[in-house]
């Protein structure tokens, strides 16, 4: 049975990782019988109310409030070292783009948390598959082009964000939801997700498919 | 295509709805193209930290913590009639057994927010079906006890919380996760989901039938 690493960032697609592809990643890598290790980094961010869709000026932990979606199975990422896991996935949401770096706010000149820019840094460069969902890509783009892998990713078809992360060293292909993106020679995989949604089963349709790769990719 | 309601109760296992059972639920009713409609009482609860699983004394809005499972797409119950929906759906977790009603608290002599006993109590004086997921049922035997409505249903295997769903005046089945128990004669369907566990996967087995026999009693 692989061990998958599950990257989260937080727990609400405002504020932090997208719930509906995160629980859909579980599910798909339960279904195929992989043990699941579920990490966010320990680190503030500001709420988002989701029924206003504003900030509150509140703060909450990432770590704290990703272990909702975990059941309380969650491990710092800062304690989780590449050299255990066979696979990682990175699901998305704005946490992805706020918390886990600061993409939303600097596009291609944005910065990683330094345990996140580690782990996947180092997934990368000892060839593990990583599978990115949604706007995560961009993040991965990020960390893949500082280190001159030429990953070819997906986030659907929007193209402020394609031209971002070409702009980050990376090739961006357009997919529709229920697709993904496959670059076998960087063990990379990625799906839009809710990038263009429109709901539950076409966003699992892409994320089952995106397990099944990153786990053949092993 | 029915317009099935989903009643969520926070996010988040230990002080909300369980989050696994509410996104696989609305995959589920979105795989077989319902139209889901959420949604989730306005009054406050105590927050529990998902990582110590303590209280951490805090208060957050039901509403607005569920809108995060619903994306925003979400109403205050006191909004929804039963008359608007063809079938009702209760996810679980401790939130519905200590934000939907007192069950945590009072066992078979619990009281039950009043919006979330009418649309329930509603839904079953209109013969719509109503199914409830892991410790959910028990606030169903609650509401559906007091109207004499003598409904069959499974909360798994756990004898003090079957006894208590007897001492409220509906009968209890033993189920595994990946079963259902159907009562036909009341439209009533459950299944254990979390209150055995042990992961998504089989989860997900559970609330598909579940979905699927709520759909069918419409």
């Amino acid at each position: 049975m692989p061990n998958v690493g599950v990257l989260l960032s937080g727990c609400g697609f405002l504020d932090g990782a997208e719930i509906h592809e995160s629980v859909l990643t579980l599910l798909a890598l339960d279904q195929q019988g992989a043990t699941i290790i579920c990490c966010a980094p320990k680190v503030s961010f500001a709420v988002v109310d989701h029924l206003t869709k504003k900030p509150t000026g509140e703060k909450r932990d990432v770590l704290a409030e990703a272990a909702r979606i975990a059941r309380g199975e969650i491990r710092d990422v800062a304690t989780v070292q590449a050299t255990q896991l066979d696979a990682l996935i990175l699901p998305g949401g704005f946490g992805a783009a706020k918390n886990l770096c600061n993409f939303a706010e600097k596009g291609a000149a944005c910065t990683v948390h330094p345990e996140v820019e580690r782990l996947i840094g180092d997934c990368l460069a000892a060839r593990k598959p990583v599978g990115a969902i949604c706007i995560a890509p961009a993040l991965l783009a990020r960390i893949a082009g500082k280190r001159g892998v030429k990953a070819t990713l997906t986030i659907g078809n929007d193209a402020g964000t394609a031209g971002a992360i070409v702009a980050m060293g990376c090739v961006h292909e357009n997919r529709p939801v229920t697709e993904v993106a496959v670059d076998r020679a960087h063990k990379v995989v990625s799906t839009p997700a809710y990038m263009l949604g429109p709901g539950p089963a076409a966003v699992f349709e892409g994320i089952r498919k995106l397990v099944e790769q990153v786990l053949a990719l092993i």
